[in-house]
């Protein structure tokens, strides 16, 4: 039961957002330009940032949705997502995803966790100032969608396989594409 | 010493927001809805929802900064800042104000900590389902630009008064007209 009256069927975060679509603008403003805007980071690379920092949140709904879209963008698909939920140090990832994920994971604890030797072997690994820049803000937007999801508690499909339809509309389509209508002023 | 590269002389959010002015703009949009769109809270308590929120991240730019903004807007300035500061159980506030601002506090710690007795509490005080979905996002969201300007190293100005004219600027200009401007593509 989630704690406000909210549109009846919508899973998650579509719920709050089409109870108030004011804010979903913004909010689903900024996911586009963070997850699928120009970027150096692939759309799978950032959404996977997105589902780890959900992860570490435990927010079913945010991280299963972002794992489905970031599965659907990765050339290894789910084998990717699992390796990383599984073990980060040991995934078959590039080494500069692994130190921006690292980054994320700090965020994700308090803004001030972040150290300059995490920042550093970013850095040695080729990441650029625009790569920490959006890493940081992914983790920390994501420390939001995550509170928003639940503090709201807004219900989530159980199993990944829910998700898919969703993946598609994403990835076809983005995130900006699906902010509901402005209510008539 | 900021972790990357930011235009010099700007305080806190202010830097990273000129580095990246595309993910400022959803970044300020959203806080103009919800700091300073059409509300049944004044732009006083929700900015001392965002100051509070801001303390618990030991986040001292963003705390000092929507403390100002609150003190500014708020009919007992600084005194209801520092009450609700020192002691939020007997700040003199109102009961409804007190309800959400532990449930702001609540969604800080994380979404799942929201239980229905805080929701029951704020509701018995009157408070209404827009309300308490803004409280959750106004706190939501401040645990992601706290982290964004913690998370980047950025410098802040250490005492009150320093934040005196951005105070004013914010009071009687906002936030979406801070958005820098889109470099030219």
């Amino acid at each position: 039961m989630p704690h406000i009256d909210l549109p009846e069927g919508l899973p998650g975060i579509l719920g709050p957002m089409h109870f108030r679509p004011e804010t979903a603008k913004p909010l689903n403003d900024l996911a586009e330009v963070l997850l699928r805007g120009d970027s150096t980071l692939t759309r799978g690379e950032r959404e996977l940032i997105a589902a780890h920092v959900s992860k570490l949140n435990d927010c079913h709904f945010c991280h299963t949705s972002h794992a489905t879209f970031a599965a659907l963008q990765l050339d290894e698909g789910w084998d990717t997502v699992d390796a990383v939920i599984m073990d980060l140090d040991g995934a078959p990832i590039s080494d500069k995803l692994r130190a921006l994920l690292r980054i994320a994971g700090a965020v994700q604890q308090g803004g001030l966790n972040v150290t300059s030797a995490m920042i550093e072997a970013a850095r040695a690994e080729g990441a650029t100032d625009v790569e920490i820049h959006d890493t940081v803000l992914i983790a920390a937007a994501f420390c939001m969608y995550n509170r928003y999801v639940d503090g709201l508690g807004t219900w989530a499909p159980p199993e990944r396989e829910d998700y898919a339809e969703s993946g598609r509309m994403i990835v076809d389509h983005g995130y900006a594409a699906s902010t509901p209508p402005l209510p008539e002023s």
